[in-house]
């Protein structure tokens, strides 16, 4: 085994003021509009609906930039020059590959689960096989954390077709990351107009600062744990409905049970008499749009009017439904849901929206949108490993126990 | 794909006070002293120095209650009658197995890697085979939780015995889950005295407030996550050297690196110079003696003491050193090294310093410390599960961003 290099500074009595969990301190539940900590990753402008990451609007790189590019701003946190972007480029292509063993893993499981469950256990056992998996180091965190953002799609594409009985796609050499991981999930290379509509997706949530999965991830790794850990901590996160899982709630309503445009009012007005939560609408951050709504609602829709007008190329993976029907379909329910919820409640469309509709119009399905989304913030999350162990300190709360105390321990018999 | 029956109230604009992350608010590095949530589940009182579970003292607890019963109680928040209990136990015991696809996924791993990482591969990996996967209701959840804590153990002692080219022992029904532990660990039944030791040394570590890594269990399922991503979490969080790593990197010095007596002082005082921090000394919240390291403390010297004078009928296995000169070494160099801890920095021994030495003596290996930690937490952990889904709210900070804003994005060419 080899030896732990972590070096672990003095640092015994930082308890904070003396304080007794019994006191009445201020609860902080959901450490709602707290600050935990400085940060020079992605400022969310939630008043004004803006993105920033490292200081670029995210908007703009959208227009400009590929997720590879982006990945590379939010780990090393400048934007790269020519040759130092080609060499990026190239190690995450070689990284692409995953190893054999965790194949033969991911075929051994049962067929009946989410992908999350098996991205969560496959980059779990990635660690076994990491060549740095001993050392601690930053040079060596930043390796490891890209052997994950490159890996991840493979993972997730070799998940998808384990699950639906198809055979594997190799990872191609010749295809950028998005392009890449949309042939490997569906088979086919993607055209200009597709390969963008997706790196978009993926440029739109590499990172938004300290959401909960990401917090996890610098909560695992607070403890000089290792970078897998922090990634699994924050694939598991990822996977509730109140986050990550919210992209495929919004398809699941789509296409289950709102189904006609003319369906979507009284849809939202039973939910709403419920108090139950539309998904797709509102964010903690974020009192007005959500701008990475902003940003993929042009995308969409540009794209959806290309797919209207019959001006795609591509053959559009659609499961035998008619993908003008829905295209149709999801622009004009979209719409008329978004007026709705922003008339009567006051409440803004966030990402999940639009990307929900999108990503079903490329051909991606259903079950892979949260994976997707995983793929795609694992730069983010690579990104606050490492500023967390650059000035670490352990992320250890207090709870305020409010049950009795000292009380007497009865025998079983006397209970 | 079975359906989702997680109920998501209405919960849109919990953002708190419209505040810009750019504005200079309070940041709480690492959370000191914050407290996040009330419970009901343990009260630390760091002043004192006691513990309490449920509101009994734990040094009761280990006088009178078993590892079991503790589990129960921290779960369930009360003792249980007798049926109760004696079901409680059965369903333990026949949660003991675990799939023979998990035990051949452990053997396909490398060889040289920690068994904190196989763990937290495997615990993943099981949540695909639980039969309540989809089941997102108190009553799974805690059945979850139990096959969790009845499967720790197994999974354990497998991974420990493949490691080490050992054969498999399979659980035994006839032992307490302490016994059974240590018996598919070692190969040997337990005595009386051996299974007393260690039941105390699972029982003091079983649960701790919101430490980091139950914190992290706790962040991942605010987003209604599943209990299964929640462990996950917490055995990758309590990895980290300044967690759950602390009772292996305590062995590693007392075995590695001091070795005799004579030079415990003339290394700790090269340490102190070095500002570099003594594993097994200091805790966040206790300035004083930890409650558990009190009690660890009279259980191991009694237990070094029946050693030292031929008292104990097991044979420890103790891969060949003499284990009459390592107790007397453990006691004497503890002893010498907790004296000079607090005389000269006032700085007390935490529980990492006596369970160390203790559970050497029994004959776990030092790689298998930080595992067991895990296995006893696991109550801890699914009952801080349960108490966060009771009134849940999704845990998401804040980051203060501190970059610039607003840069332009220049071509590759031009940078």
């Amino acid at each position: 085994m080899k030896e732990d290099t972590r070096k672990i500074g003095e640092d015994y009595n930082d308890a904070g003021p003396e304080v007794s969990d019994l006191d009445h301190p201020k609860i902080h539940k959901g450490l709602v509009g707290l600050y935990v900590d400085e940060s020079l990753i992605t400022y969310i402008d939630g008043i004004n609906g803006k993105l920033y990451y490292r200081g670029y609007p995210v908007k703009e790189l959208c227009e400009n930039s590929t997720f590879e590019e982006v990945a590379y701003l939010l780990i090393y946190g400048k934007l790269p020059s020519n040759s130092e972007f080609n060499a990026f480029k190239d190690l995450l292509i070689k990284e692409r590959n995953i190893p054999d063993n965790i194949i033969s893993i991911l075929k051994s499981f049962p067929r009946n689960t989410t992908r999350i469950e098996l991205l969560r256990t496959a980059i779990s056992a990635l660690s076994l096989y990491d060549p740095d998996d001993y050392d601690y180091t930053e040079p060596a965190n930043i390796r490891k954390g890209l052997r994950i953002v490159a890996k991840m799609p493979t993972l997730l594409a070799f998940a998808h077709r384990i699950q639906t009985n198809l055979p594997l796609v190799e990872p191609s050499e010749d295809l950028s990351h998005s392009a890449n991981y949309y042939y490997m999930m569906t088979g086919n290379k993607p055209s200009k107009d597709f390969e963008e509509a997706y790196d978009d997706v993926l440029i739109c949530h590499a990172d938004h600062s300290i959401n909960s999965s990401t917090f996890s991830c610098r909560v695992t790794v607070s403890t000089l744990s290792d970078i897998y850990s922090g990634i699994t901590s924050a694939i598991g996160t990822l996977r509730g409905p109140l986050h990550g899982g919210a992209n495929e709630a919004v398809m699941k309503y789509m296409v289950n049970e709102i189904k006609r445009k003319e369906r979507v009012i009284p849809w939202a007005e039973k939910k709403l008499a419920r108090k139950e939560k539309i998904m797709g609408f509102g964010h903690r951050v974020y009192k007005t749009w959500d701008p990475r709504a902003v940003i993929l609602r042009d995308i969409a829709m540009n794209f959806f009017k290309k797919a209207q007008n019959g001006e795609l190329i591509d053959k559009i993976p659609n499961n035998g439904h008619n993908i003008h029907d829905e295209v149709d379909y999801i622009v004009e329910m979209t719409e008329i849901l978004n007026d709705y919820m922003i008339k009567t409640k006051q409440i803004y469309p966030n990402v999940d929206l639009f990307s929900a509709g999108l990503l079903h119009t490329l051909g991606i399905p259903t079950a892979s949108f949260t994976p997707l989304f995983a793929a795609s913030r694992s730069a983010g999350w690579v990104a606050h490993a490492i500023e967390q162990l650059k000035d670490n300190k352990l992320i250890r709360p207090r709870l305020r126990y409010i049950g009795k105390l000292d009380k007497k321990y009865a025998k079983i018999e006397e209970r």
